[in-house]
């Protein structure tokens, strides 16, 4: 049954309604504060974190429409189907199962009528095993020293969820390991890591689904071209995390180890799959790994099980449909007062603008309103000093601040005016939020704030592997959640296909150039400019 | 004389009446790039750097409509005004003169009748000489071991210009030295440093103009703290890079050195005065440092002299209001294809979110208009993986492409697809920029690209820091071009205050709690929840 647009739907007007009520004064923030048990009716807490909207611009009435629109558009039914193996990706004829990477019980999940969770617990069986191997030593590079630089080659979702989770967890590495991300097929990025590493104890991890994503071939290549020139085997350096019989999982190209990627998960929501578990397995080992995904699969149950009401991703998500369609906010604020998550916002960016930057539904229907909003942001205190000028006095954007309320270090001894530095940081993140949604209107007006700038609290326990497990599936059942309101499809990709057919007709250009051809004639004159300006060295 | 709102001016009225003729479909960027010349009509060269805006929403009508509002708004003026001592901060009485803090040669430049490059000059040879000094090994720790670790704390305008600018030259580096950015309050910050450096040979070079700065002040008491804990003498491990007579440059509490920095440079602005000059000295030596001066001078009297039709700053700055107030969009993406400017789009983002993030104008009436964007980006190709979904099919934002013509490394003998890496990233910048203009309509839906989405593309020659401290310029000049436009103070930033205020309203409270006494009756009741969170070490 085809899937209505979501603006068609009685909750939707209602809401449209409600927005121009909330632009009255009566419902600015600092009024909104005023009402005594405003934390306790507009927080929710479950799946390890507590989320606290207390300073989003809404209503009772606002989240009664919102819960409406939940219900009207099934999103709970949509979420457990996509959890059961339902083929959701319907452009690409796929399920989404990162829900299942992370199973760690036994229930089957069945895809076309198989079940997928042998072949899922084939491949953790598979990394648990290499990495013990590599950390005693048993399996080591070609002049038998043990591995200590793991570089991950990849690009886009092949290495920003490992990107995050391994500098949040840093000080759980174990003795020694150091990661490497090799992804930008800029030849300064090679240079650097080559620069940084002892190269006779590097296990380079190629990543790639289909073994053919062109930075990363290429990055392979300069790869094992350093590992001739220094003397090494490459094939006893080199693991792959591939698609079953792709290019790198073929024994005519042998490796130390392939590990399987699945069709049935996206690279953005691959973390908790061998393309998260072989790094930081390595990195932290298996076990760490293993905390993670428990953590994950805890806030998978609560985003299937909790009602609507106290289900934090769903929540989240019904917020950015308000915040969006209803106030009309182009942008979201992700700001981690934790240096650790200082990777997050870039890992959001992909996972959520890649999934909901799109302009077309499931159907082919353009939609009528727009979807996904951008996603930036950097760690507080830090973004205090940077762009919160403007998010104070400038254009509004929601933001979502994210606390820790333990830290991994104590700081006896060291108090700077009578707090330690992680109270300072907590108080902060806790009096931003509040001077953002109640301003100061009674000043000079080069000091005068305006408020109503609206702002949500994700809170974490800690900084351990479980915590930013919940962390991460949390963000990616928000992001389906969003998508299954405007009804599109979270799980494809079409539009970063236009500019890798453009590169390659460029490529090719430049080829026939390094082969003493003469640039095609049917080349743009702006392309032309670029490339002539490429092999001259310069635009004079 | 008030400054009229530009709104009131006669080509803001021309240039509404254009942008509504820029949506018809004869005027949708893949039309406009038939024309021949198109480039060469709409780009230009100068300070070292290349400007091309051909893929901009403009014809020769809307850039005559934007010259004329230059000449309108006397921006050329203005910035003869900054640039020679006037006092153009007039919120805070001072003067804006980071161009000064690179002037090489010998002329003078006033403040209130009083010639300030004496003073720049000194600071400029103090730093030459305490750098050879500790790179000679003249100047040790207190245990005689030389210097190698270099940590700057400081946060906002007192790190991220360095914190680019060391990131973009890493390869120039002299052997053995490093450098560390302690910036957040957040303990994880401190303890991450802490473990990275070897104590003995560690300089901390602690930056804050008042030197009053809470995180600075806190982090540097934790150094002092964790200096002698390892028996090290602070006095002998710290300098300071503060105003004169701050409590920083206070003979009572004695430093190895102070170098001084001065109320006509704001911090965002500051990377060429001591600020950003004392850590690069230390970390590149002080010639390279000199470059980067040398490079920032070219483009200052690039935007000084040059004719608004080929001032590349001027024409950014102008792009910049075309876009956020004719052709209303609320971003830009700063896309840089090269892996060592990984940071500038973070600076770039304080630079201009600080200074522009405005609701008021110079004197003092609220804005007709919105001012500064939001400034995000991530370097290509890596952002081709991450959030070009979004830009070629979802919400539309305009994105400033940055390319560099030759890289540090040359790799021939390790061409994949018959191309080095440096060709394949230079072949998706040009398909980028041509791919958001031109788009694709005649395919399936969730493979259709409608285009039109607009993009500048700016050339470095290399990444040599000269042409780092071009880039560094070219960035101040258009951001404070674009707020002669709009009429706004960008040399302030009294939008930070009201968090800070709130925060030390909650670290008393915190100190009081820490002192055995209880929190305060008037405390907000989500503030209390969260103080109690924090205590009980969990929200349950």
């Amino acid at each position: 049954m085809p899937l209505a647009p979501p603006t068609t739907l009685p909750a939707w007007a209602a809401l449209n309604a409600l927005a121009a009520r909330m632009q009255g004064p009566e419902h600015h923030l600092r009024r909104l504060l005023e009402a005594p048990g405003r934390l306790e009716a507009f927080s929710a807490a479950g799946g390890g974190l507590f989320y606290d909207y207390s300073r989003q611009r809404v209503i009772p009435a606002v989240m009664d429409a919102l819960f409406e629109l939940a219900a009207q558009r099934d999103l709970k039914g949509a979420f457990q189907r996509m959890v059961s193996g339902d083929i959701v990706n319907t452009t690409e004829g796929r399920a989404a199962l990162h829900t299942a990477a992370r199973r760690l019980d036994g229930t089957p999940v069945y895809v076309n009528g198989r079940n997928v969770m042998p072949e899922i617990r084939a491949v953790r069986e598979q990394i648990r095993e290499f990495a013990a191997a590599v950390h005693a030593g048993r399996i080591t590079g070609s002049t038998g020293k043990p591995f200590r630089d793991i570089v991950v080659v990849g690009i886009g979702g092949s290495y920003l969820g490992a990107a995050f989770a391994a500098h949040a967890l840093a000080e759980d590495a174990l003795p020694g390991m150091r990661l490497h991300f090799l992804a930008n097929v800029d030849i300064h990025n090679f240079g650097r890591v080559a620069a940084a590493i002892d190269p006779e104890a590097t296990l380079w991890v190629v990543i790639s689904k289909s073994y053919t994503t062109t930075e990363t071939m290429a990055n392979a290549l300069q790869a094992e071209h350093f590992m001739r020139q220094k003397g090494l085997d490459p094939v006893r350096h080199t693991v792959t995390v591939t698609a079953k019989g792709s290019p790198g999982d073929d024994p005519a190209r042998p490796v130390l180890a392939a590990f399987h990627m699945f069709d049935f998960i996206g690279g953005r929501y691959s973390v908790t799959s061998a393309v998260g578990g072989v790094p930081l397995s390595l990195y932290l080992g298996y076990e760490r790994f293993e905390e993670l995904l428990r953590g994950a699969e805890e806030m998978d149950r609560h985003a299937l099980e909790a009602p609507v009401e106290e289900n934090l991703p769903l929540l989240a998500a019904l917020l950015t449909v308000w915040n969006t369609n209803f106030l009309d906010y182009p942008a979201l604020g992700i700001i981690p007062y934790a240096e650790p998550l200082a990777k997050l916002p870039a890992h959001v960016q992909q996972l959520n603008m890649e999934s909901n930057g799109k302009s077309v539904d499931r159907e082919g229907c353009p939609l009528a309103v727009p979807a996904g909003p951008i996603i930036f942001g950097e760690p507080g205190t830090c973004a205090q000093h940077s762009f919160f000028q403007l998010a104070h006095q400038g254009r509004p954007f929601p933001i979502e601040f994210i606390g820790v309320v333990r830290p991994r270090y104590s700081q006896e001894g060291a108090r700077s005016k009578a707090v330690t530095n992680h109270q300072e940081l907590w108080a902060n993140l806790v009096a931003q939020s509040r001077a953002l949604a109640v301003g100061k209107p009674e000043a000079s007006p080069e000091r005068r704030f305006e408020g109503n700038r609206p702002s949500s609290t994700l809170l974490m326990e800690d900084l351990g592997p479980r915590s930013v497990g919940r962390l991460l599936s949390f963000y990616e059942a928000r992001t389906v959640f969003e998508a299954f309101v405007w009804g599109i499809n979270p799980f494809d990709q079409f539009g970063v296909e236009l500019g890798k057919t453009m590169a390659s007709g460029l490529r090719r250009a430049l080829a026939d150039q390094n082969a003493g051809r003469a640039l095609p004639d049917d080349l743009d004159p702006i392309a032309r400019f670029y490339l002539q300006t490429l092999a001259a060295g310069g635009w004079d």
